[in-house]
């Protein structure tokens, strides 16, 4: 529950600064980076923020292939609503801005973005549906697309950027960049994959406030990208949570960057694709949930031996998403009841005389009642862990869902009380 | 986000002093009371905690008709399984201790009541099931009944207490003991309806750590006090929330005095009944979200014109139980943004260009944008009041549905992450 205040720069709004003083203790402070082959990155300070560089704009050598999920909301942003009716899953540009959402603006949001990628389409010589538009940051202020387009303009007199350029142009509340790179060898032949994310707060499944954008150096069709999508998707971005809250603005997107030639079968290699894409996919969420607003731990936590997957993933959201468990757990406090309520809060049916509650290794309850030779000394140890593992076993079944959250702490109510005001 | 500090009790322990010196803004300091008729209460500091009284044993005069309600966890705490299994809607007898829950104690748990209730009954000569009983607390830890047995056989030489005596006495994180009292006119006979409630966190509808008792002066049926239950819980109870939490221990009892003879027609006299009865439940849930753990400010939210009853619920406790929206009430920020974030989450079925968002009678957002009138210096001394009604018109049908919750400060994480260590 510390403040770390290590920065120290100078000109920065209030928001810009509060959020750069709570870093996370998760910041891993060195990021891999590299200039990525097959599309070149710009990012600029459009206005949006007041020194920070608020907008990327990624255009690609030439049009990809691109899969892509959405926010689950009712009440999607402006970029959510055009790139559904516009985007055929071809793309030559990404493009976008953090610190204002384009979320509840009505038409006018629409009309906004179809200026800046009429421009953007324009001056890149493709077509407007082969731009791709994302916004991030506060929802319901209407921008001027000239904060955009001046940048377009400024775009050919500029140096292009690196993939962690990419990844601090579009952070809001993050406290630190968000990148992953894994690299493959495929016959002698070597291919990476690797991607950057945003995201910090309104973390839910179904995606919380997250954007993020994963290139695969293979030529690969969208029936094939939506299923390496669809393998991996379940287990990755959607089984974590920071505040249960869910963003009008999520987008997760794969490029296909087919311009990085090498000659191999999918079929044959199809495996190894999909296990490195969840590497990928994994490393990013978990950045994003250890960038959790106010986190002070991360909480791994296993849910064994379901009925069903459902019976297991509902009961891992109700005790992850649980104030009275997450609060617990900030204060080093290994209670086990706070789990059981969030069990029976699930409403899903099993026997609680069945449920095993581990700390780590250490047995908290069995059989229905507490562990009497629980060693406190160790538990007390072990509850002062930056990442503490929770394993319920629920004994009805066989199936297992995993799922990753954070504590809630004074930090997280500083930064969301603060925000904006 | 204040802490009142007036109590300077000695001798507590460090969570009786905390939650003490943590009172809820909304304590209404004076509590109605008298000594009821028709059954006697007894209070008794039994060891569950250091000081405080923490033992309640009602005795009714004879044997009367009750209704009740439990919480819909699957893992019901001891107390819940052994009235589920026992009563029959017909007692002499209420006996509740606060301070440890009996939850999630095994089979031991359920025979330690069974102890106690043994000797309840047999002292005050009644059967065994004509007992109703309650624990809550601390879940996950045996006591050993004799605690229990030692008060009952100080019964016989002990005082008689009053209703806020009995409200005090099953006090867990409350600050304040919560009491309703209504009198209803029939003829020129006066009746009384009045309760009392317990509960200030694991508070979500189906129902939160939430005990309430009420007491009707008037002989009814059991068929007729569910009929009463059911036609009111629904409004009151079950649209209260404070941390989306619930609770292994919940329940709600109707008892129907009958001993307090009034001869009328319950079919000419059902709807001031009802509307009476109505009020005291409505009075009670009120005061238990109004002592929300760590509560600055009550938020009261109205959702208009949906297209169903469940759907006009579903947004509403989408956007009570948001952490997003309850930090920016606590922050006195009017971010109706996350409203429009916490519409979209619940996933119904909306048009986000017809939604209305209003703060008190300030018009926030409408026809899909922000509204550019707003009066800034009402609207940010409007976010300074204690209660703030918030009205969320969705224009999609002719359902309406209100709940309270609260906002989220500090002091609820200063509650919960030390609780218990």
């Amino acid at each position: 529950m510390k403040k770390n205040s290590s920065t120290k720069d100078l000109n920065l709004t209030s928001n810009e600064r509060l959020f750069l003083e709570s870093r996370s203790p998760f910041d891993p402070l060195k990021y891999p980076d590299f200039k990525p082959k097959g599309f070149k990155i710009y990012t600029f300070n459009a206005g949006f923020k007041k020194k920070l560089d608020d907008l990327l704009i990624i255009i690609f050598d030439e049009v990809i292939n691109i899969a892509n999920i959405y926010s689950k909301t009712t009440t999607p942003s402006a970029p959510i609503i055009w790139d559904k009716k516009n985007n055929k899953g071809r793309v030559k540009a990404l493009i976008v801005n953090s610190g204002n959402a384009n979320a509840h603006t009505g038409i006018k949001g629409i009309n906004l973005i179809d200026k800046y990628i009429k421009f953007l389409s324009k001056t890149i010589n493709c077509k407007k549906n082969e731009v791709f538009v994302s916004s991030t940051g506060v929802i319901g202020e209407l921008f001027d697309s000239k904060l955009i387009i001046d940048q377009i303009i400024n775009m050919q007199n500029t140096k292009t950027k690196s993939l962690v350029d990419a990844a601090k142009s579009i952070m809001t509340t993050d406290t630190y960049p968000k990148v992953s790179i894994k690299k493959i060898k495929i016959g002698n032949k070597q291919l990476k994959i690797y991607g950057i994310a945003k995201g910090s707060g309104m973390i839910n499944p179904n995606m919380g406030t997250m954007l993020a954008y994963i290139f695969i150096e293979a030529s690969l069709s969208k029936s094939i990208l939506y299923k390496l999508l669809k393998n991996n998707f379940d287990n990755t971005f959607n089984s974590i949570s920071v505040d249960g809250d869910t963003s009008t603005s999520d987008t997760l997107a794969i490029f296909s960057l087919n311009q990085v030639k090498i000659n191999f079968s999918i079929k044959k290699n199809f495996e190894i694709i999909n296990s490195s894409l969840f590497e990928v996919m994994q490393d990013l969420s978990l950045k994003v949930v250890k960038d959790g607003e106010g986190i002070s731990k991360l909480i791994k936590l296993n849910v064994l031996n379901c009925k069903t997957k459902i019976q297991a993933k509902n009961i891992a959201f109700s005790i992850i998403n649980s104030l009275l468990v997450k609060t617990a757990i900030a204060g080093e406090d290994a209670n086990w009841g706070r789990i059981i309520m969030a069990i029976g809060k699930s409403e899903e049916k099993i026997n609680q005389n069945k449920i095993k509650i581990f700390f780590g290794s250490i047995m908290l309850c069995q059989n229905g009642y507490i562990n009497k030779k629980i060693n406190f000394s160790h538990l007390n140890k072990y509850m002062k862990r930056k990442v503490i593992e929770i394993t319920v076993d629920i004994q009805n079944g066989k199936k297992n869902h995993t799922v990753y959250g954070n504590d809630l702490t004074y930090e997280y109510i500083r930064i969301n009380a603060d925000y904006r005001s």
